[in-house]
């Protein structure tokens, strides 16, 4: 399929990194794409993917408006959106409008409200929207979804997810650090800082591997670095639709971590327990056996369908980030290959998982702020 | 030196861990005991220890009597407490009173009120007191209470400490299980279960490792175990008085974990991380170094002098909780052989810390209890 | 630049890991294939990969003259071999005689005679010819590498490299295993099985990592699966040219293992350890320090500029094998590009690596089926 | 028991530790001791163990003459060897000819000749003979033993064994290091240096967790540090009397490693990997099952009886070096307090043991000096 970029220009890391898996899977072509603002950049940028000049553009609404006048079997098929966060709704809109599918990366939006707004644009475009939340690609996250679902450790009970990182124990923002700057300023970033950048992460993490909802939260957010806009810590108990209680922690205070990304459930009758820098395992524990550890790979008969399917080689050769982020990749290609009949398997990158996420955010943000214990997340359809 | 025991008849597990630590340094000699209500367990326990007969006391009271009217260089010098919680401060009192030293079992009381009561004892009669908190007594928790007070890794943000164990995942005081019954039983173990069973370890392993105090609270306490009387899980929220965050979680319910107690701290340069189930090593993460492992051994000379002379053996010779608990003994012995001239060094077995986590336990469980957002902990003479 | 590829049909595992890799820097595009000697296989193949199907060869020698035969602009540039081991020889001699540049997975040739012949052609071409050796191109080996010759821990004494895997436990040849079949089968994989496989990564990453080559050996070769035709098992003692002594063992029926490459270098002043399931991580130790580890990662100051170049995402984010596989196109790609002007750092993928490799398993073969305690190992010019 | 011990004194690190072990369990008494040949040592030494001056001897000699003339409800019961290892054999034979037991530290001997002789002896007086070697204390080297015999991987084909130390990377000896001192002194250690102390470890772990003995090796002893008598570093194959092959290292020059003993096992079906330093798990794996981790502790069900009774707390606290070898002795006063009646599972312990280990040593050094591929051990009678 053919698709076009806004944003990613030079500079830029993660429209490098969306290039570079969309490239993984030999489905895709970029054929053109608004990387930046500043057309000087954008044609540099271009020029170096050997992209056509004349598909080039100066703006995202130019790119709508001329691929749109493009013939069918010219034409990008979908927009790839990896602008800072306060741009992804507009550009999101614009590109549905014109009838284009949309693959952005996370967050959907800043807030509830835009997200709900983009919500309803998708519903009437019917067209298909994908969010990349990579972490979600991981084989072996999958794995862990499939075994809760399956009851192979009872009714969960507690969930413990975590995000620290470090990078942002000293106000990088002062020094420069443009992935910084835009994270840390409240008009790029909306209301949260860490919780919007990595807590959705976490959040969104959760509601998938256990198939609960968070129903409330508790929050004590804070910045911990001096002049520092937004939040850069955050620890969360929460309770779920189900019965679930738990913590979650995101913090880019924690000097020395790097990205540590985890989940543990507690069922009933066991655990299971995942480390994103250590993705090609899972952990399962019982109490009366063994500790049992399961490991991706195509030779890996154990493994659901799904989860061996994510994987690209047998066991022992390691796979990564970027294998995972490819994933989220394929399977949006998968559904917008066969649109308008659109299959299953869709639901991990959907924009109800953006608004989930917004929900969250925008509940502990709250929370934090009030002097109640509890506070509700919003409702969003499903 | 002799002490004598009340408690740790036939099938007590803790009574047993106390006697084989206690012989490890060889400074110690068990001389006579109230080892049972059940006089026929007491006698067949004291036989079994090779103890004289006429030591095997009925009751403990008796035993106080008993030694004190003893000769000097007969009677026992300490009294050691291995009963079910709601005795421990009853028996202590009268040890006290009766002018032994007493080194007693975690916790040490029930609540607040009682561990107060006991201080005043403990102060009016001059003698010592201590207190078994086993994990204080690892080489690396020395080690990282002391780089931490050093400023190894900046003033501390944020603190993780957690306390998952799975045994009670189902219901074990149905089932006869002797250890699972009066840990779930109100009338033995008061107001908290769980939290006061191991949420005092993770609470006080906190506050020495750190050097901070907890400020406040907001707790979730609940039992998922139908028919459990007591709290079998606790996730928390809580602030310092020097300005720090954090996670504090205990759980017996954790289905398929086995005693992961550890603790994360978080300063401005970098962080210290421990795991009690690996615990000769202890992590130090800097943001622009490799992670660094230090190891427990007395062959290490980059450890700080009391962690090292903590350790029995080079590194690599694996040592363990009895080794910890040993350490915690041997505070105590080298503070009683010296006694009225009391040493330093004594902290982390005191009825101050004893105090401080009652406060904690009644805090969290006040605040779950309430629709405050955050309680403060109740003040402990220091 | 332009490839073409030699095997590779469907069912084949490595021809399409390295169309995978061959993507992944964006620098190369496929144009041509003669992918299997089954045309309809060939053809259904290059149609999957949208190729022209007039580029869909029926042999390598057919692809080799007809692209010679194109205009400069349009022809392949160089041709990636992935076909089974006896052939490679053969076809990277007539690739280089008709002035395509070579990229040949490994092993180089099934013995020393075949790569020293192969060896003059390059030298009388002027081409360049290029082996990929993988697990040359993980960051923390091309790091631990920079570490050794830099003197980081002191000149080497002892090395211990090992290549443990599972997958030949069984008579999986007699299953029907393809891939089983043609590693087992003498006429195919000549001389050696397990020894030719992965004893040479074994011996390549033993080679590259250290700086030394290995002089002579002591081997225990054999066959533990009943019929298997070749070697799955080896242990061999060595010692090299500058003075260490260690073990090297390969062994393809360690039930239970995966794909565990590692590498222990021991050098006067320390050491460094290196795991192929764990790429990230390089741990420095040293005898009075605390051990260290290295992490892999963009953002990584302390790591030397090849490795870091090595990378793609900050640390945190795990880079894998293919990645690894990608780094030693990128470095085939960028000397191609350069060439004639051949840049350096070009040494782990050369012809000498594949000689050297050879040198290796005949020595270890011969000794083994004699009575001689030590071998040496065929010179080899580099 | 009453016991006596020969060696210890002030200084010495290995007789400090038996005092340890020996008390952990209860059932001992050191009554007397002949702890150094400076007899003011040996008084120091024993006041210090408030042991009664009269039992505080001059020498070995007068010792076992000494207690010999006590009553029998006084005397020694036994004698604990912990001296230079060129001692070991004339006082264990002295002490048996006087009528006592005798426990020893390894090596049982210097060399086969006089683990053989000293063999005699104990058939002579039918007394009993046991050797510490620690490791085979360990619940989990127990467990796997018995797995091995109970076929839970099939018949072995490959076993790994290394026991990698770095404490002697430079010239220890020359600094005045005591332990350094007498371990590289030929007088005192015999034909090798490195072999012999923890070589025979290796040789031991290998034979007792397999079942298999070592029928030949071939072998690669050497000295890296220059000036050092003895060797210090060892590359070893191995082939056992039923069909498994491997390697065997032992190295002293590892600089940066602790005391990494460990032991990979495969059989036709899956593999067991133990390793000291991270003592209570036992990796199982299979060709086509997650990978099993069995845990030490006294609640764990599925381990066998045997190594469930060598543990003392439940799972999650960690047990180590000092409770394995608390355990041999454990076993060996099982079976001295029913002499006569002499107990099974005394196996690993016992002389034969320490002849197989001097088997061990001098063919591998024969080996190592001599041009011949393979050297058959020695018999020693079982």
């Amino acid at each position: 399929m053919r698709f076009g970029m806004v944003g990613g220009g030079e500079g830029a890391f993660i429209g490098e990194i969306h290039r570079l898996v969309a490239r993984m899977d030999n489905e895709l072509q970029l054929v053109c794409g608004a990387f930046s603002r500043d057309h000087a950049n954008c044609l540099r940028t271009g020029q170096a993917l050997a992209l056509s000049e004349d598909r080039l553009y100066a703006s995202y609404t130019e790119m709508l408006q001329q691929e749109a006048a493009l013939p069918a079997e010219q034409r990008m098929q979908f927009v790839v959106i990896v602008t800072p966060n306060h741009t992804h709704v507009p550009i999101a809109k614009a590109a549905l409008k014109q009838g284009f599918h949309v693959l952005s990366d996370k967050p959907a939006s800043l807030n509830l409200a835009e997200a709900k707004s983009l919500q309803q644009t998708i519903q009437e475009t019917g067209l298909l929207y994908g969010l990349t939340h990579t972490y979600l690609g991981y084989p072996m996250v999958i794995q862990a979804k499939h075994m809760v679902a399956d009851g192979a450790i009872g009714p969960l009970r507690r969930i413990m997810v975590e995000y620290p990182q470090g990078w942002l124990s000293s106000n990088e923002e002062a020094k420069g650090n443009k992935q910084a700057s835009w994270r840390t300023d409240p008009e790029k970033s909306g209301i949260a800082g860490c919780l919007l950048d990595i807590g959705t992460h976490a959040s969104t993490l959760l509601e998938y591997a256990s198939g609960h909802r968070i129903k409330e939260v508790c929050a004590d957010v804070t910045s911990f670095v001096p002049g520092r806009a937004l939040d850069d810590d955050a620890s969360i108990l929460f309770r779920t639709d189900k019965g679930a209680r738990g913590t979650l922690v995101a913090s880019q205070i924690c000097a020395g971590e790097e990205n540590g990304l985890s989940i543990r459930l507690y069922g009933e009758e066991g655990s299971l327990e995942w480390r994103q820098m250590d993705p090609n395992s899972l952990i399962l524990k019982k109490q009366d056996a063994p500790v049992s550890i399961l490991r991706a790979g195509t030779d890996k008969a154990y493994l659901c369908d799904e989860a061996r399917a994510a994987c690209r080689t047998p066991a022992g050769h390691p796979e990564g980030y970027l294998e995972a982020f490819s994933n989220i990749y394929a399977d949006f290609v998968r559904n917008a290959a066969s649109w308008p009949e659109k299959t299953n398997g869709f639901e991990r990158i959907s924009i109800n998982t953006g608004g989930r996420a917004m929900a969250f955010v925008e509940a502990a943000v709250a929370n934090s702020q009030s002097g109640e214990k509890w506070t509700a997340l919003m409702d969003v359809a499903e």
